[in-house]
């Protein structure tokens, strides 16, 4: 059965018809009216009127940033976006006339790794997308884990460091200040600022201005060997190994599946990512570690993701 | 159907037959010989016959301390007993011609809290014991997670403080180093040598020899109001609140069940645990706070965790 | 004698006539032009002509916010101010003629509470400044330490948590980063966005809009008695608490005198503070507490530690 | 004038003439009977008589582990000895005739390489002393700082993590914890018996007994190019830079001279301690990097110290 899969960004509505393998074989974009949940609404359901028109599909799921009630049809909080308890599966039911299932984006994303993606062989997974911000989801006994209150996989609030840094969130040394694309352009940044002769040619290839370098700039040096950019991102992997050991030894997975932009850094940040998980696992002499792998979906797990999850 | 539940301690073997409601309706012990495998297999065996003689049972189910296998065959490790990779299960259903699963004992007395007692209303159940160590389960729709190799729910050692108090795991920071009985303990050691007079009290209700503090004795005093006990066991509180809120950022439990020795404080354990956790949960205007309740099995809880299990 | 003692700040120049005793006997103010260092020497200048033409002087003495070099004539670095490795004491001596003493603003200070105010009975002080930033001095066996370049009593760069909050001199988890005026508005904002109810009081008081908050404001709903804002002003008492014990561990002062600012809210700052030094000092036992005491010489400080220190 | 050095250490009693360049012309040594304060007097006296005999002296400064009164006459109180508030100098006057000064024995073997060792030329100097526990000595203006109650120094005591490791101190995460002979080896114990396999040359080199690790052990390893005893060596090193960093930011010193017997280790642990003092110390683009030098006095530091102090 074909069904409809939703990915609902902060600027871009993508929509796709996906079949059972995963495979994308229709899609379309909107752009996002943030301010309005009317206005998006009907831009998603525009999106599902035009991939209809050609292909007979059973259902919707939606993707999209932000807490999803337990009953995948309400969302309860999103930062980005003007809902708040808002019932969404209802109004797309309406407007659409199709089954509606809601989930978090990265769930959403996580899901289509564990399906279809670099997770496909594995019982139990941790997924890790590192992104501007961090997003986690765990699949456990191939159920995806969502919670009491659908707010399961808040991997990036878990408590890093006593005391740490403070996060938007009103805690204190939340994982996400620790292993995101934030959290590697403050690090550039303050260090910079400091006039750490290690982030020269960071500064340098910024244009002399510190206050432009992004994360695509600091993976762009490492990649080309800059030994300051290097450590930065070491620096985000060795927090993600260390945030990963510290769920594994919760839950066990059999694989974390790293994603997000940051991961485009590939082995400069997994294998710093891989060491500290070995030195943080309790009982690392008596089991196997879990490898870490590059998510396999890219963009696509979004839209993938969502619309398995409405069959 | 009746079924047989094994709870193998460090001491004692208890065994009993338990019914479909969790009722314990014929019981047996006998003491553990831990420094060889075929003795404690045959102690369980000669046990299970005593029991069966008087009841027709199904199954067995044995809980141990220890990493067990993802199979519930294999004992992994076990600290205080003389197992490596050894197949119990095999073991057993040889010896009693009864089909056999094997546990961990912190798996299998959640089991028992999550079907029967404190938390059987719930559908996402964590479970902490605070003994002299820390031991946890999760159950997430229903299911136990036991994970890859069957290592999940090692709450003990996920990190609470990074570079924190070593732990015999061979990791520093781990959360059992910050709430349990050992914990609790070397606190009130530590400080009652360094003078704090607030210990004072305690010292002199341990005959004047801080070294014969013990933890009972921290419970005693603080239950007769005494606020340097008090004090300590609020400590304790105070990170099983900060763990415990760390763990629901990934799994969102309904409940919290708390078990363990240390937990005969209640209130002047829980108390501080409910703020503690309060205060470090994301999103905490969001959603509701997940109850701490005390466990309701007492120490039926493995051998009707065990039973349920088998069947 | 008397001499003239000079008070750079980022808005304001204030200089003065002070005796021996320590008193202001004539004084004045220019506004502080800090973009151009000629221009500010040629203030500075001014003021000090004026007072010269009523009172026959000795010297001059200037605080200034920054690193002052050790030969107390060179301005190394000010965040503030548009100087680099500037020869402030060369400048000012051929523009009045007279001698010419620098030191840092927050030494200046303390030198004064050390001589004519709060310490004046100590031999050895420890003066902590909390303002939107914090300061600090330190005099053993009545002399001001200065170190080798003239950057020792740098308090605020003393590490309280490693990689915790960043600082922004590059650094992490600065001790100013948890007790300074600026450490308190922070995590007012943060607490107040994440919808602590604790803080609806100060949220409300501060007109519906948590941005515009400030610490005035938490300082004075403390007094008023708000449970959300005394817990806050407590957080920075015990941070400023265990950030002394663990200098008294290496300096071992007679008194701690805390200044600044934040210090207008008294013992809801210090007792925390007391509380908190009490558990946090090594050897509690075997050695009297140094008592906290607030600063007695005001806004006045400046000016008089900088006339004594040109005698 | 000569003078007599008397070093008085857990086991031995060392006692030297020293000329005005630091020079002992003559020694002698006892050993210590610690748990009587007048046997251990008698022997200290009867050392001073031997050398009497010989050489014309002016008095006698004795150096001992322990807090020494700030009027460097009485024994507050010594974790070894049999000393609580003890008339240390008073007795040996009345036993001697000559006059007695006390000193701590890190205070007294940081004083020897102010004056004739490492830091001869400086004028601030930070002396850490990292043997079996930590000592420490600060040097300000040329004046060896002792405070208010002849507390001054205890580096040790400072803390380096909030709720780390507990010390025999009675307070949690003690520097001494992380950067001391005794901090290798519990690493090089705990690590070993998780299993760590970067530790395995280290086991085999105990004779395959972990608990048989001591730390001259470790050092040889690591001189011999063992990777798991380096990476030991340079964690100890990474925390006495992070330390050296702290104190640096209050202190400002000139020089930093590492002795005891870790520093056998030479720059296996300094290189360490070096780089992270340059990434833990704030201004660090504003000013020279106070060197690491090794001590140069040796185990004579002790007794040329003592009894210069007594000069």
């Amino acid at each position: 059965m074909l069904s409809i899969g939703v990915d609902i960004g902060g600027t871009k509505i993508a929509a796709g018809v996906v079949d059972e393998d995963g495979e994308i074989i229709a899609a379309t974009t909107r752009s996002t009216p943030a301010t309005d949940p009317a206005l998006l609404e009907a831009a998603v359901a525009d999106a599902v009127a035009e991939l209809r028109g050609e292909h007979a599909v059973g259902g919707i799921g939606v993707g999209a940033a932000g807490f999803i009630g337990a009953d995948r049809r309400t969302v309860t909080f999103a930062a980005n976006l003007a809902w708040r308890d808002h019932p969404l599966a209802d109004e797309l039911e309406r407007l659409t006339g199709l089954p509606v299932v809601v989930e978090n984006d990265a769930n959403a994303a996580g899901w289509a790794e564990f399906r279809f993606g670099a997770a496909r062989e594995a019982r139990h997974m941790l997924m890790l997308t590192v992104g501007t911000g961090l997003g986690g989801a765990a699949v456990m006994e191939g159920v995806l884990l969502r919670g009491s209150a659908g707010f399961a996989g808040e991997v990036a609030h878990m408590t890093a460091v006593p005391d740490g840094q403070w996060c938007g969130c009103g805690l204190r040394g939340c994982l996400e200040q620790y292993t995101a694309g934030t959290a590697l352009v403050r690090a550039a940044k303050r260090r910079a600022a400091s006039g750490d002769p290690l982030l020269g040619p960071l500064v340098q290839a910024a244009g002399g201005d510190r206050r432009a370098i992004d994360g695509p700039l600091v993976t762009r040096l490492a990649q080309q060997g800059d030994p300051g950019a290097r450590e930065l991102i070491a620096e985000i992997g060795t927090w993600l190994g260390r945030g990963a050991a510290t769920i594994s030894a919760l839950l066990d997975p059999d694989v974390i599946v790293v994603g997000g932009g940051v991961s485009a850094a590939g082995d400069l940040l997994l294998d710093p990512a891989r060491q500290a998980y070995s030195a943080s696992l309790t009982a690392r002499a008596h089991r196997p570690l879990a490898p870490f792998v590059l998510a396999g979906m890219g963009n696509r797990a979004g839209i993938v993701g969502a619309a398995d999850l409405a069959r």
